[in-house]
């Protein structure tokens, strides 16, 4: 596996932005390889104990003849499996494709899901804790830009800024943040710029510090508008209908069916880019999009997941909606850990 | 190529946390292939103009079939370079394995350097804009920096949140600002915390809003210790020589190997892990580290690059002292983009 991304941070518990190669042999030897210039800090940081750097590898050498630092790396690579007689070799779907054909010229090569993913999808206590206390911090910086709104006229843009800056002081960074308003809100990933108009719809996602996110979605109604309401209205039961569905065992894809089906029920259809037009929900964690996904694929269930259960609406001639929580899987039921008032109108 | 990176967005100027590739036929031809709810933003943000959707494309028919995103998606990325009557395909090293295996069973598929990594090293004047006002933002907070730290006695995580929040009020983000004191700054990466021993180094990389990066390092003496001095004087001179060698036409490798050198005839050996143990620096623009690198490779400057200029000591009874400015490259010299005082001792 290779670094840069959140399954290599779990799997090592070692950060940086330098290349580095993380193996697992059948018997579940670990070795971790990385520039010497990591070597002290990893082997202060990470949890995995074999670690080796490219340099006491001849990584000069080789980068003499070869002329180039990939092509130095994937020799070392072949040397180390080679040394370990491997055959096969697993990477996961997102292995470099220069390593892998290099790779793939000395053994048999597979792609696999990486495995990591389902084992984050599981959070232990600690996990669990980091995202409760990141869901807590969102919700409270979401009650005082709410109480901002009601008093201030603000630009959508300035909404965003006041968000990121007390989450910035909650020591969340969030990114992004989504405060958009009329039209633009019928793509569910537009941020948003200029006027309020009859609605906000705020999702915020910042990470903590050791890297754990939250994911919460409101949507304000600032001026009457029945065809926004009607969709908020519609969105809400279809959310709370998921989330009295969860707890271990259930099939995420039953969950997304119930959402469309209420959605449906409600009058709203969907079709050609308008409607529902995303999943349900997705894990979070050291992502903020992560495994279980909740929606079109069988997914089931287990206690300790942690999910969002975001449903949607979005036309363009009106604007978009969404309400999102957070919501802790258990053995009987699900906590939602973003617990805040959904019908918001101002 | 694949979504997710500096490349894609700088080739498409488009961003979504939504799996999208981008295309380029031998002709020019382009085209972004993305899911449809990001459509209708892509078509008003993007500079790529032919933009399809995965569901126009029989997306939701091939995952019924294959029961897999990645297969219905593979098919899709196979069957327009079909119909584009592709024989060749060009893929950077850094494509995901899956999708490059999938290409590989119908095509003739080769690995190549991602082009816009060159095409990126170079800056146009807006992009120069865009780092040079973040520097000097950088350089503001960091003098707010060091008048705090001549008034109060301060923990090496007090002074990164000082940092980051500073410069997040500037509209810039900053994670995993280094300010690090102590034996602990002999790993060039590690993040400090605790006390403020004899020094303290500190380096700070935000991005703005753009996504445009700074990266500046300074390194403060605060308790006198001859040997950091020492050290503070040597990493000063050798950045000074370096940057004096900077202009179009200019070999990186030999602005490293001057580096090298003046370290060493300040009687700095490099071995075993401590002394100069990293490159003397690296493009900065839409990533932290980026083409050009200045270090143990062929890389002739051009007019236009924006670099840093970094050289820096660690010895583990000692710890580590580095000095970094960015510098943008021109025809006949360079240009400090974040001048500040070298040599500070509180």
């Amino acid at each position: 596996m290779q670094s840069g991304n959140a399954n290599f941070f779990y799997a090592t518990k070692f950060k940086s932005s330098s290349a580095m190669f993380y193996f697992v042999g059948v018997d579940g030897t670990e070795l971790l390889l990385l520039p010497e210039m990591e070597l002290q800090r990893a082997l202060r940081e990470s949890k995995v104990k074999e670690i080796a750097s490219y340099e006491t590898l001849g990584y000069e050498e080789k980068l003499k003849e070869l002329k180039s630092p990939k092509k130095a790396i994937a020799e070392i690579l072949v040397e180390i499996l080679k040394e370990g007689r491997a055959k096969r070799v697993l990477i996961p779907n997102e292995f470099p494709a220069f390593f892998a054909f290099a790779l793939k010229e000395n053994f048999e090569v597979e792609t696999i899901e990486n495995p990591f993913l389902k084992v984050r999808a599981v959070k232990n206590s600690s996990e669990i804790s980091e995202i409760k206390a990141n869901c807590e911090k969102v919700v409270a910086v979401f009650s005082e830009t709410l109480k901002l709104l009601t008093s201030r006229s603000l630009k959508c843009e300035e909404v965003r800024k006041f968000i990121e800056l007390e989450l910035w002081k909650a020591d969340l960074i969030a990114e992004d943040t989504i405060c958009v308003s009329g039209k633009l809100s019928a793509d569910p990933h537009e941020l948003g710029n200029g006027e309020i108009e009859e609605h906000l719809l705020v999702d915020v996602f910042p990470k903590n510090r050791n890297g754990y996110y939250a994911d919460f979605t409101r949507t304000v109604i600032l001026k009457d508008n029945p065809q926004l309401k009607e969709m908020l209205i519609a969105v809400i039961e279809a959310q709370k209908k998921a989330i009295s569905m969860l707890r271990e065992g259930v099939n995420g894809r039953e969950v997304h069916e119930t959402v469309k089906d209420t959605l449906k029920n409600y009058g709203f259809e969907t079709r050609k880019g308008e409607g529902f037009i995303h999943s349900t929900g997705h894990g979070i964690g050291l992502e903020v999009h992560e495994e279980p996904k909740i929606g079109d694929v069988d997914a089931t269930l287990k206690s300790g997941m942690v999910v969002t259960i975001e449903p949607g609406l979005y036309y363009r001639n009106v604007g978009g909606v969404r309400v999102e929580d957070v919501v802790l899987i258990k053995k009987n039921g699900c906590e939602i850990l973003t617990p805040f008032e959904r019908f918001l109108a101002l």
